[in-house]
């Protein structure tokens, strides 16, 4: 068993609104920083997890994300895996 | 002026608890992947944002990070910055 550490981007589909994605660039605009001219917020989950081989993981990962982590309906997901040294 | 995609990673740090990734955790064992060790969860925050050059524009949101992105006495931050081509 390999120890590995994954990284999950939970964003919502690029047409769906993002109210508090507005909220902060309006924020941001009131602070001074006319600059920025849109803001969308998602979610960043990081998992250890133990598995076989990277492939393995990748695809139980992508089950967890389509059972719990996201809502497929108006999110995406990508997964970053990076296998850890075993001491 | 440059167009920048600004993809602001919040986290929190290694020794602060975190009672969500922990629900997340034991959700995902319940649903049976016992190979889930341990879960954190933290912000995605993706900007739209004009500047002169990287720097600069690096410097500005680490501005924002600290009024406003993030609450850095529990929360570390990391930025990543891409050009978008001008059309």
């Amino acid at each position: 068993m390999n120890k590995y550490f994954v990284k999950v981007e939970v964003k919502l589909k690029p047409l769906v609104l993002d109210p508090q994605g507005k909220a902060v660039s309006s924020a941001l605009n009131n602070l001074g920083y006319d600059e920025v001219t849109s803001t969308r917020i998602g979610k960043l989950i990081e998992l250890n997890i133990e598995g076989d081989s990277e492939e393995k993981v990748k695809e139980a990962v992508t089950e967890m994300c389509n059972k719990l982590l996201a809502n497929t309906v108006i999110e995406d997901f990508s997964i970053h895996i990076t296998e850890e040294i075993n001491a």
